[in-house]
């Protein structure tokens, strides 16, 4: 009877954790259509919708911390909550730079854009697929899957690098004036690249929960960007 | 027996905290003195401690994890060992930061700064100043000396916002040719600004050890920076 109530409250997480992901994936979408379309309601809506992701995080914290104390899980079990409430954390921190990202789009206020929009339209893309696929990862815990995210965070370092140098160089360099709507785009193209590595962390944490050893830190360096 | 050497873990757990901690602090304090003395070498130093402060941090984690299976704490210890694992990551994250200031400084490649710089270490005095007070809070169990350090985060932020607009307003748009200085420092304000934001979190996570409710966004909204 205990088993099974178990069980149906590992269900719940899961479940809890995905309705997160799904929220937190919508949230860095928004942000980036709010940037193309120059749509300051659709990025306060962004920054709105916060309020419910991070009463989320507070709910599946509650949750994961209670079944910690009331179950007592051992192994596997215990292997899951406590990756689950890393993963929680980690989505929370993707949707307050979705948020970032939002405060940004205003902070233009919809002034022209220093240049087309191509590459961070396109590292959002990135980032969106990423944490994807880390949260992919998770709920079939295959690490195949998380290695692949892993796999993709360089390729996103150096994108950003690109914007960012384009920026400098390219604009702000060239016309000081640009600086005002530059910086914001700079400030962007960071933003998706810290959701590349949260993405990179949650793919991390799924590869420990699934060989319980600790691959953060060796394997990849997020810090060289 | 096993009660006392539950206590020894407790205290052994207690002990690593205060050391990632204090590693922490010094490589935040670095960072800015690479900053001020246009070093290199020093900058270089933070960054190559930082897998010292990683592996720790792994230690720390596979230590709590193992206090919560094999010991199966309850309440008070229970509440304990998770908050001691999110300041783990919290201390974790403010050591990249530290890192990612001293990236900045490497950046600039001993390059004349735009400006005095008078603010910056100002910032970075505010952001020790909560990492240790958050620390002290946690050792203390002083829900007090945690919301003390809650309270300072506005002052923090909006100090970040003042050397932003400056950078912008008085050096990039009146001379484009500083943008490639600018930015770093533009950079490094929001980088320590961050670590307000992650001694902020530590100090939440205090006071709802010791009160056991959230006051994760609900008091401080930290994302209207």
């Amino acid at each position: 009877m205990v088993e099974r109530h178990f069980d149906e409250d590992l269900t719940k997480l899961n479940t809890e954790l995905l309705k997160m992901a799904a929220l937190t994936e919508e949230a860095i979408y928004r942000s980036i259509e709010a940037l193309q379309n120059k749509d300051d309601a659709l990025a306060r809506s962004v920054i709105d919708n916060d309020k419910q992701i991070d009463a989320m995080e507070n709910i599946i914290e509650e949750h994961a911390i209670e079944l910690l104390a009331l179950r007592q899980p051992m192994a596997v079990d215990l292997r899951f909550i406590t990756t689950g409430m890393k993963i929680n954390a980690e989505l929370e921190r993707i949707a307050d730079l979705a948020v970032n990202i939002s405060q940004r789009v205003i902070d233009l206020a919809g002034a022209p854009l220093v240049k087309a929009l191509i590459d961070l339209p396109r590292l959002s893309d990135i980032a969106r697929k990423m944490v994807k696929g880390a949260i992919d990862a998770f709920v079939s815990g295959d690490p195949e899957k998380a290695e692949q995210v892993i796999f993709m965070d360089p390729a996103a370092n150096k994108m950003k690098n690109l914007i960012v140098n384009e920026l400098i160089y390219g604009y702000m360099v060239k016309d000081g004036t640009t600086a005002p709507r530059a910086v914001p785009l700079l400030l962007i193209a960071r933003h998706l690249e810290r959701i590349c590595d949260h993405a990179t962390n949650i793919a991390e944490d799924v590869v420990y929960m699934v060989n319980a050893k600790m691959v953060k830190h060796c394997k990849i360096d997020k810090k060289s960007a």
